[in-house]
C-alpha cells in the first residue's frame, strides 16, 4: 500500500505571488477528511456540515489511515499545498485521536474541525470512565458473527433478486414493483449495511393485470414493500437500459407505475418514491417501517 | 409510514420502584442516534465514539425522520422511559439541526452530543456566511447523475461478478482471489457508495497450476488486486456453504491460499488479506492503492 496518494486534481496551480484574494471567488474551498482508519466517520459528518453551505464550492479529498508521524507530515503538507494552490485556507476535518498527529496535521495552518474532540469529555464523564484511544477502530477489526451475517444477507440479496428465487421464507422484507423502480441497489445495500435479508420480486405485466398481489407473495404479505417511481424518470433509466424498446417508452411506463401504485394502494402495502430519494434514504425509511434497528458496522 | 416505532427490546422492565443503583451494574446504557433524515450521520460518528469505550454495555436505537415537534415529543418520550428502565441517564447522539426539535429532544433529559453544533460556528466563521440548515439533507436528496452512477456502477458488479463476464475494458479496478475470499461484497460496496465499477474474478484450482497471471487478467495488470484469507477462517466460510466438500477442506484452502499469495508475490500484485478486516475498511484501502477519490452519498 506504499503508493503516494493521487489527488486526482488537474486544475492549474497558482503561484503563491499572485494574493489570494484576487483567486477566491473562482477556487474551490480545499477540504481533507483525515483519518487514522477508513476516513468514513469523517467523511461522512464532514460532508454532512459542507451540505449546510449552499453555493460554496468544495474540492473533497480523503487521506484514509493516517496512523504515523510520517503519514501525518506528509499529509500537512499535502494541504498546505492544496491551501497554497487555492489561494483559501483548507478545512481539515479529522477523525485521527493521537494528540501529536492532530497537532502535526494542525501545522498545516488549515481550519481543524476534530470530530471526536467535543464529545469526548461529556462522555468520559458520563460514563464515569476514560475513553481507550485505539486507531481507526470504528470501521476496521469486526466480529466474524456480523461480519458473516453481512456476507450471508448480501447472497441472500442476490439469489433473491428480480425474482429469481421465490421461496421467500428466510427474507426480512421483500421489496415489490415495476423493473427499474431502484429494488435491487436497496436490497444490497440493506445487506451490506444492516446484514437484512431483503428480497426483491419485480411487477411483471402479468401481475399488474390483477387487482391483488401475484399469488406468490401473498404468503408474505406482512414482508412487502412498495416501491415506486415517477413515469418520466423511469423512462430515462429503461431507455438507458433497453434504447427503442417498447419497454423504455413513455406510455408503457406510465400505465405500469399507474398499476404498480393502485395495487398498493389496493392492498395496502406501505410504499415510497424513489424518484428523489438516495439509497441510503429509502434503506432507512424501510428499516423505520418494519422497526428493524440493527447496524453493521 | 405511520407504524409506530419499534424498539425491538425484550428485556424485563425494571419498575422505578427498584433504586437505579441496584440495577446499573446489569443494565445497558441506552444510547439513541436521532436524526431529521436517514440517521446515518449520527450512528456513524456515535457509533466510531461508543467502540471507544470498551466495557460499557450499550443497547442503541436510532430514531430517524424526527422532523416534526410530534416525533421529536414521541422520541424524548421513548428516550426518558428507557433510562428509567435502565436506571441510567440516555446518551442521545443527535444530529438534527432545528433548534425547537433540539430542546424537546434535551427535555429527556438525556445527555445530549449535537453532532453539528460544534462545527458550525468554526465553519461559518471561516466561510463568511451563515449555514442554511434544511433538515435531512446529507443523505437525501441526490442529483441523478450520481445515483446513476451508483445504479451503474452496481449492475456491473452484477454482471463483472465471479468471472461471469471477463470483459473488464470499463473496469476501474478488479479484484482478484480465491473463491470466498471476499471479493463479491467488497465490489458491491465499491458500487453502492463510490460508484467504483468494480468486477472480480475468482482464482481457480487451473490458474493457482501456473506461476503467471491468468490469460484473461493480463490486459488489465494495472487494475488488479489480491485478496487473500486466512485458510482456517475460509475453511469455516466454506464449510457453511458447502459442508462436506473437498472445496471446504483445510487442505484444500491452505492449498488455494498459499498458491494466491505466491502468485501476487510473484507477479508483484498490491494485497490484503480480509480475514480481520470489515467490508469498509477493505474498500478504503483498495481505493486508496488506487487513488480513487470518489464518495456518492
Amino acid at each position: 500500500m506504499g503508493r503516494p496518494r493521487q489527488t486526482g486534481h488537474n486544475r492549474l496551480v497558482a503561484t503563491r505571488a499572485i494574493p489570494s484574494h484576487s483567486l477566491s471567488m473562482s477556487q474551490k474551498r480545499p477540504v481533507f477528511y483525515i483519518s487514522d482508519g477508513t476516513g468514513i466517520t469523517a467523511e461522512t459528518i464532514g460532508h454532512s456540515l459542507l451540505t449546510q453551505f449552499e453555493g460554496v464550492e468544495f474540492e473533497t479529498t480523503r487521506i484514509a489511515f493516517v496512523d504515523s508521524v510520517d503519514k501525518a507530515q506528509a499529509a500537512a503538507a499535502q494541504i498546505r499545498e492544496a491551501g497554497e494552490r487555492a489561494g483559501l485556507r483548507p478545512v481539515v476535518v479529522n477523525s485521527a485521536v493521537d494528540m501529536e498527529l492532530i497537532a502535526i496535521l494542525g501545522d498545516s495552518g488549515a481550519l481543524m474541525l476534530d470530530v471526536f474532540a467535543p464529545f469526548i469529555l461529556p462522555l468520559e464523564q458520563e460514563l464515569g470512565m476514560k475513553r481507550q484511544a485505539r486507531a481507526g477502530k470504528a470501521h476496521g477489526l469486526v466480529d466474524f458473527a456480523a461480519y458473516e451475517a453481512r456476507i450471508n444477507a448480501t447472497n441472500y440479496a442476490l439469489t433473491h433478486d428480480d425474482g429469481v428465487d421465490l421461496d421467500y421464507g428466510e427474507a426480512d422484507l421483500i421489496l415489490v414493483g415495476v423493473s427499474r423502480s431502484g429494488k435491487t441497489p436497496t436490497c444490497l445495500y440493506l445487506a451490506l449495511h444492516y446484514g437484512v435479508k431483503a428480497a426483491n420480486y419485480p411487477l411483471t405485466e402479468d401481475d399488474l393485470e390483477i387487482d391483488e398481489l401475484p399469488k406468490r407473495l401473498k404468503p408474505y404479505r406482512r414482508k412487502l414493500f412498495g416501491l415506486t417511481i415517477d413515469p418520466v424518470r423511469l423512462q430515462q433509466i429503461r431507455t438507458e437500459r433497453k434504447p427503442n424498446s417498447r419497454y423504455a417508452t413513455i406510455e408503457q411506463c406510465r400505465a405500469e407505475v399507474a398499476r404498480a401504485e393502485s395495487l398498493f394502494k389496493i392492498v395496502g402495502l406501505p410504499s415510497l418514491s424513489t424518484t428523489h430519494t438516495s439509497i441510503e434514504e429509502i434503506a432507512s425509511k424501510v428499516l423505520a417501517q418494519f422497526g428493524i434497528q440493527r447496524h453493521m458496522f
